[in-house]
C-alpha cells in the first residue's frame, strides 16, 4: 500500500492513496496505522493536504557519503578516506516537514544545499538486527531532501548544526511499503533545482546497502516505529559545482523516485525572529 | 523547586522532592509539571523510586570539549584545534536512562567510558535566542553522565554511533529550578568510579557557557520543553589515561554536583539478544 498523513477538513488522519481518492483508516500513529483497516468513506485527492507521513519522528539519521560518486565531491566537508566505515549523522527531529511545503534558506548562512535521498521508515521496533532480517523491521519507503547548510556543516566534525536546521527535512508523500516494490535496487533517484536536473543514482550504487545501515545500527541502539533513516544522496549537489550553486529564496527543489512520485518544496526567506514560548 | 519524575505504587507522577518525602503535583508531562501545582499527599521518599526527569526527551544534545582541560585528553578523538567552534553531537533519545539504573557494557566494544556533566533541561520552546535571554528557556539544571563508547566514537569524525548506545544517558535525580541556585557557575562536577574519584570541573571553566549553547543552538534549529543539552565534561576520562581505564561489568560511577545531588550507576554486562517486534 501507499500509506499517507493527510489533512481532509481540519482533521488529520492516515490513508491508502490510490489514484483518485484516498480511503482513511483507523489509527492516529504509525504503527496503528500500518494495519491498514479503513475506516470511512474515501475522499478526493483534490480535497486533501499530504502531510509528512511520521508526524515526529523519534529519530532522524542520516548516513554521509553513501554513493561513490557522490564522495568525490564531498571531500571538503567530510572525511571520505575510510568508505568502509558508515558515517551517521542526526537531523533533528524538529527539521521535519511536509513534502510540498517551504523550506527556509537560513538567516545565519547564503549555503543552502539540496540532498536527494531515499528515506526508509522503521515498522518495528529492533535491536541487534542481522543483516538478513533487516527488512522485518522495515515499513516502507519514501523520499526525502536532507537539506544541509554546507558552512555549519564544515564547521566542526560532527556536521549536525548543519544538518538540522528547521523545515531541513520534508519527506514523503507516501510510506510505500516494501511489496509494492518489485526491486528495490533498481530505484532511481533524481533531484531537480527550478527543473533542471542535478542529481541522479541507483539504490544499487549505494556504498552500504539498506541491510547493512539497520545492523550497524542496531548493533548500538533500538530503532523504533517512526524512526527515519535517510540512506545517502548521490553525486550532484550544488556543493560539487565550481562556484558552488547555492540555493537562492524562490528556487524550487523536486526530488523523484521510480515507484515512489515525488516531493517539491520553495526556497523562502527565514523570518529570523526570535521565538520564546 | 526540586521536581522529579518518581513510580509510587505502580503509578509514575512528578513531585517535588524535599528532605523527607515528596508531594505530588499536577500533570504527566515537563510543561504541566513546572507550574508546580500540588495534587495529592506528600509521599515517603523510602517508597519511591526516582527515574530520568524527562521520559523521552525531543532531543538529547552534547557538547565535545568543553573544558579546556578535557580538550588535552581528547586529541585522540576530536578535533580540538579550533576551540572556538561549538561541536555538537546527539545521543540517540533511546539512550535516556534513570539515574540509578544499570548501564549496558555494549556487546560490541570494551570501550566504555564516563564523563559526568551538569544537563540543562529546556522548559520553553526557543528559536534565534539571544546570549542574554537564555535563562528564559531553560526550565533547571540536573546531573548526567554521558556514556561514550571510545572505539565506536572514533571510528567516523561524527561520533555519534559512539554516544547513543541504548542506556547510555542517565540522567537525573531532579530538575533544580534556577532560583535555588545561587552562582550556577560555581558548581562542581565530580565522577567517581568505585568510589575513587576520577573527574572535577567547575561549571565557570566551561570554554562555551550555557547562553552561547543556548544562542547557537536555536540560530539554527527549535529547542522545546524536555530537551537536554549535556554541556561537556571536565578532565579525567577513563580514555584520557595511560593505559586507558576502561569501564567493565560491575563497576559504579557516581556523579556528584553540588546542590544537585548525585546519580549512580552499575555497570551490567549487555544481553545482546536480537529484539525484533
Amino acid at each position: 500500500m501507499h500509506l499517507i498523513r493527510f489533512r481532509y477538513e481540519n482533521s488529520i488522519r492516515y490513508g491508502i492513496l490510490s489514484a483518485q481518492s484516498v480511503t482513511p483508516i483507523r489509527g492516529s500513529d504509525l504503527s496503528e496505522a500500518l494495519s491498514g483497516e479503513p475506516d470511512g468513506a474515501p475522499v478526493p485527492l483534490s480535497g486533501i493536504e499530504i502531510l509528512s507521513p511520521v508526524a515526529r519522528p523519534g529519530k532522524i539519521l542520516g548516513i554521509g557519503v553513501n554513493y561513490a560518486a557522490h564522495a568525490a565531491e564531498s571531500v571538503s566537508f567530510i572525511d571520505t578516506k575510510k568508505p568502509e566505515v558508515q558515517k551517521w549523522f542526526n537531523k533533528q527531529v524538529t527539521s521535519i516537514n511536509d513534502p510540498y511545503a517551504d523550506v527556509d534558506l537560513p538567516k545565519v548562512s547564503g549555503q543552502l544545499d539540496y540532498e536527494g535521498e531515499l528515506v526508509v521508515v522503521i515498522g518495528k521496533r529492533g535491536r541487534h538486527v542481522p543483516r538478513e532480517r533487516a527488512f522485518e523491521i522495515i515499513a516502507g519507503v519514501t523520499i526525502g531532501c536532507d537539506y544541509s547548510v554546507r558552512d555549519w556543516q564544515r564547521a566542526s566534525q560532527t556536521m549536525i548544526m548543519g544538518k538540522g536546521f528547521d523545515t531541513h527535512a520534508p519527506v514523503g508523500p507516501a510510506i510505500v511499503t516494501l511489496d509494492e516494490i518489485d526491486d528495490l535496487s533498481a530505484l532511481e533517484v533524481r533531484t531537480f533545482v527550478n527543473g533542471e536536473q542535478r542529481q541522479s543514482g541507483h539504490v544499487r550504487d549505494m556504498v552500504h546497502d539498506i541491510p547493512s545501515q539497520i545492523a550497524h545500527l542496531t548493533a548500538a541502539f533500538t530503532l523504533e516505529p517512526g524512526d527515519l533513516i535517510f540512506t545517502g544522496t548521490p553525486a550532484g549537489v550544488g556543493a560539487g559545482f565550481d562556484p558552488p550553486k547555492w540555493l537562492k529564496a524562490g528556487d524550487r527543489v523536486r526530488v523523484e523516485i521510480d515507484a515512489l512520485g515525488y516531493i517539491e518544496q520553495q526556497i523562502v526567506t527565514e523570518p529570523g525572529a526570535t521565538v520564546i514560548g
